[in-house]
């Protein structure tokens, strides 16, 4: 339970005269309450009120596990076969007859929205509670920058399982297994989303799907991936080389590498989400890629894999310290090459560090 | 792509005066186009008019994928630092003035919504397409089924993996690596939900969190598992004892094992959901263990692991051939026992039949 986070959230809600804030999204859930699940088209619900203490209410299966979690204040539960609205209903009104009520607008359905609205006719619904939950994501303390360290370095073990196990004829599944196999050995819960490995010319797809296709002499291997280590994500993305690369692959790789590179050594206070972007880009279309580089530089990282901030050109968001976020250019040319490389940082007073630390030179396996 | 159900969604729509209908939600974007991703919090959307060809919107660095899919229509995509809604309002606007828009209200966020609602002020966007989707992809057609069956017969494979793996001593998490590791290596490329291995009392709690926790002489050893097979689920639980079980527990698994079977027994066109509920759930409330039972019986299956129809008393949905879902019933007391016993199934002329074949009765290892 992270009291301090729901305080300050309060002070929000007062500024904006908002009596109730209702939290919808499970990440943000787990991120105040402590008690994370996927509940599914099930209704998992918190409502943080301004005057009365906060509550849970989520199915009633999952009640006893969230009494045991590190959440101190009620949790109400429903059956299956109940209308969780109307108990819902019941609950906000034993406290109170909240004027103002803030959804998540970003996450909320328009149909759960409309419940709560049926209930409350007579309540303002127009606040949206997204940006204010993820302004408060945004900086994260010294005891979160803890974790997500812990989560890079276990990034850093799945590469070092990844790579020792690129051999000729190795499907890029295979690899995958090897990586999700020894983690999971290791205590390791789960992947932050579903592991990438690819090899030759599917490495040229950004998001690909990674199947039987088999790592072959010449190839370049691309690795994205991460873990959730103690409700806190990890990102990494390094491409190698099986066998010796040609004198093409290695221009490209350099090319990104130096994009990352400057991107990385410009992160500092002061700076803009949109100037990264800039920088890293900048160094790619001058060589003649720009159109090939077709994604943001980088994105948030915390108790979810992608949060705010956008790294991406127009966005002038002030980076501060404490700001966690990807550095991830990359270049991928259709049926050819591709080639990422991606750390995930946090600011510093006076430049950013690594969660992860895998070197970045281009490393020749087999 | 499957053409044949979008031709019935626009049999709904021109029933309901809809010119365009605004799919949102991934897996029901799969269903219809035959591209599947997950867009994190990228605009990924599939419109289909009543009138002119639907097309698929995509982030940019998915375009390619996705014209390599099956799906045979235009894709059209955006780069992260452009406004998509400006865009897709556009495209919408090529092929006409759509008066009345559906969108999928049990998914749709209320920012999308609005940022639709924005671009066409005039439109009628009250229609909610979710129902209209659901009953499409209720009744099966035979290749749906048969994916099914396959993928059930990749749990059973999951299920013997696992037993085997049941050793004094051995973690939860463990048995889960054991799981999945084999499988992927064998090409499955993900499992339909998280791996649940829950042994003793953990087994207590429905959806538990499996960890560090070691399989002991007198376990029971919960199993919940299924896999995703040609963009079909399955979903699975048993429950086995590791060595000689007491006579209580056998008590508690007889008593849910004779409520599945005494409904699934029940199974066949003309039923109600509710009375498939109360069948299983008259069994144990007899026994006196009705609040130990504490979720619904079931929930249909197909794309995804949670759909339509809900067996849950008080649904007076009628079964009919063609639906498919799981039968779970399950005893839970809290430090002391946790029993569940679940097969999807779909519904035959006269009965149904099981997508997963491994025994019901208790088996006993160690």
């Amino acid at each position: 339970m992270n009291q301090q986070k729901m305080n300050e959230l309060k002070q929000w809600m007062a500024k904006e005269k908002i009596d109730l804030t209702y939290i919808s999204d499970p990440h943000h859930i787990g991120y105040f309450s402590g008690y994370e699940s996927d509940p599914h088209e099930r209704v998992l619900a918190l409502f943080i009120s301004l005057e009365s203490d906060p509550f849970l209410f989520t199915p009633a299966l999952e009640v006893e596990d969230a009494q045991n979690s590190s959440w101190s204040y009620p949790v109400y539960g429903y059956m299956d076969g109940e209308n969780p609205w109307e108990k819902i209903a019941q609950l906000i009104k034993q406290h109170g007859h909240p004027n103002k009520i803030a959804t998540e607008k970003e996450f909320l359905s328009i149909a759960r929205f409309e419940a709560l609205q049926s209930h409350f006719p007579e309540a303002d619904l127009s606040a949206n509670a997204t940006p204010a939950v993820e302004r408060l994501q945004l900086i994260k303390t010294d005891a979160e920058i803890g974790l997500l360290l812990e989560a890079g370095n276990w990034a850093d073990v799945a590469l070092e399982i990844g790579f020792q196990a690129v051999t000729e004829g190795a499907a890029e599944q295979e690899i995958i297994a090897e990586i999700e196999y020894q983690l999971k050995r290791k205590g390791v819960r789960s992947m932050s989303f579903n592991t990438l490995v690819l090899t030759g010319k599917n490495a040229a797809s950004p998001h690909g799907t990674p199947g039987a296709a088999t790592v072959a002499s010449g190839d370049l291997v691309l690795f994205d991936l991460g873990v959730i280590w103690k409700g806190y994500c990890s990102d990494v993305t390094r491409t190698i080389a099986y066998q010796e690369p040609t004198a093409f692959q290695k221009e490209i790789y350099a090319l990104v590498l130096e994009a990352q590179l400057a991107a990385t050594a410009a992160v500092k206070p002061g700076v803009t989400a949109g100037e990264l972007d800039q920088i890293a880009r900048g160094v790619i279309e001058k060589a003649g890629y720009g159109e090939y580089f077709n994604h943001r530089l980088g994105h948030g990282i915390g108790t979810t894999v992608h949060e705010f901030p956008s790294l991406i050109t127009g966005n002038d968001l002030v980076i501060e310290k404490g700001m966690c976020f990807s550095m991830e250019p990359g270049i991928y040319i259709p049926g050819k090459v591709g080639v990422r490389i991606e750390d995930c940082v946090h600011v510093t007073e006076d430049g950013c560090e690594s969660f992860t630390k895998t070197p970045k030179e281009l490393q020749i396996f087999g």
